[in-house]
């Protein structure tokens, strides 16, 4: 199996743009928010007060494209295979290298992402219904306030699992231990509880089939902060393009807390 | 038994400036760090890259001495019993009110404290010798780099505390719990490994008695922010006085993981 550090030379050197699921396994995936540093610590604060929906793995030096942590000889400017470029909150270029529109003052937010508690959930014997059906996770806004910081504010986002009823239990023990990739649950069963609709019809992403004696799992979903930092509308704001994450030289192992 | 708030009520009123250690049992308590707004990102930073010495459990909004998160109702400007002043790096006022030095861009920090996994190691049966003897807990300078933040550097500082042999697995599995507050030890055993000289003269507080069949335990200590935030002299920087903490309106338990 390839090892991190050469899939982010395919990517880094084009040879590569695919979503990254199923890369490198056992190796945690980071989401990504590039924002000014002006803004930049009301969002640390904002992830900091809402670590559930935003669990920081690492943050670069103002202007520094290096994840020191996560992954020291990565670069966040072409190490993911697609990048989306917002201008003033709306969506206005998709691209697979952002070097040319890095400046100075730039500093990049990693997020962890549910790859990393899923992997979990399966080495657990507990399914995962859209990598069964081969789908987008489905996820749902919800009446679930955030913790305001400044000028980031919204509802959470949710992602949802259907798991087997005798299994709950277990679901929560597992993604419990893994608080940097959104921990346990937010909420367990009834979606109207969290001002969930319908649940046939997520917001993002696609439904996938709960089956009798399954109970809908919900999780808080990385989603939320990249919502939230459009919703301010800054002059620009670089995000991965959904899917398309950054390999990380973290075992999802090293995340659990014990 | 008192609650926070009528606590918090006493000492902001004058009527209590002792030490905390002790007062409203089951309830967290926090230490404090009041920076200038443009030092805010690069602490956020180094507290969220360094999370056992620097556990951040709140941080007020830029100009508002309200800690929202932990205690809704107090103020950081009065309801700590006392206060240091530090100008440039220098010690220069003890104070028990820093409401006539404060300013629009003031951001506090509120940090987490051992107090609350010592109450869980006593709750588990597991002595805290600096308790029984009636000092404070022994610190030492460590050779443990602390990651870089911006300006923020320097090496940890951690906490001692003597286990009895057959007791070390489960100290480390109670505190391990609460990574909230230090979580679980850094080193067990052999002082001289984390860049200890003598064991028997800690850098800050009071040595404690090992006995016979003891190890010596080692935790991230609340110190090590104080002491790198000093390093870099800033113009102003108000924390509390050693064991004189904020009592939050949070139980301890809340801030265990599972």
């Amino acid at each position: 199996m390839m090892q991190p550090e050469e899939i982010r030379g395919l990517i880094r050197t084009g040879k590569l743009s695919e979503p990254t699921a199923g890369m490198a396994g056992g190796y945690t995936q980071a989401n990504l928010v590039i924002l000014k540093k002006e803004l930049a610590f009301e969002f640390l604060l904002f992830c900091h007060r809402n670590q559930k929906p935003c669990p920081i793995l690492d943050v670069t030096e103002p202007g520094s494209p290096v994840p020191a942590i996560v992954a020291p000889g990565a670069d966040i400017r072409t190490d993911f295979p697609r990048y989306r470029v917002y201008r003033r909150g709306e969506l206005t270029d998709e691209v697979t290298d952002i070097t040319s529109l890095w400046e100075d003052d730039m500093v990049g937010f990693l997020i962890g992402c549910s790859f990393t508690f899923e992997q979990a959930l399966l080495n657990n014997g507990i399914p995962v219904r859209h990598i069964e059906e081969n789908r987008n996770v489905p996820m749902y806004q919800t009446n679930i306030p955030c913790v305001k910081a400044g000028r980031f504010q919204g509802p959470m986002v949710v992602s949802m699992r259907p798991i087997p009823e005798e299994q709950v239990v277990r679901a929560v023990q597992v993604t419990s231990r893994f608080p940097a990739v959104h921990g346990g649950p937010v909420h367990i069963g009834n979606p109207e509880a969290i001002g969930i609709k319908n649940i046939a019809h997520p917001d993002f992403g696609d439904a996938v089939t709960i089956k009798e004696g399954e109970v809908p799992v919900f999780w808080a979903c990385g989603v939320t902060p990249q919502a939230v930092a459009m919703h301010v509308k800054p002059e620009l704001v670089i995000t991965h393009a959904p899917g398309h994450m950054l390999i990380t030289d973290i075992r999802d192992e090293q995340f659990g807390v014990l």
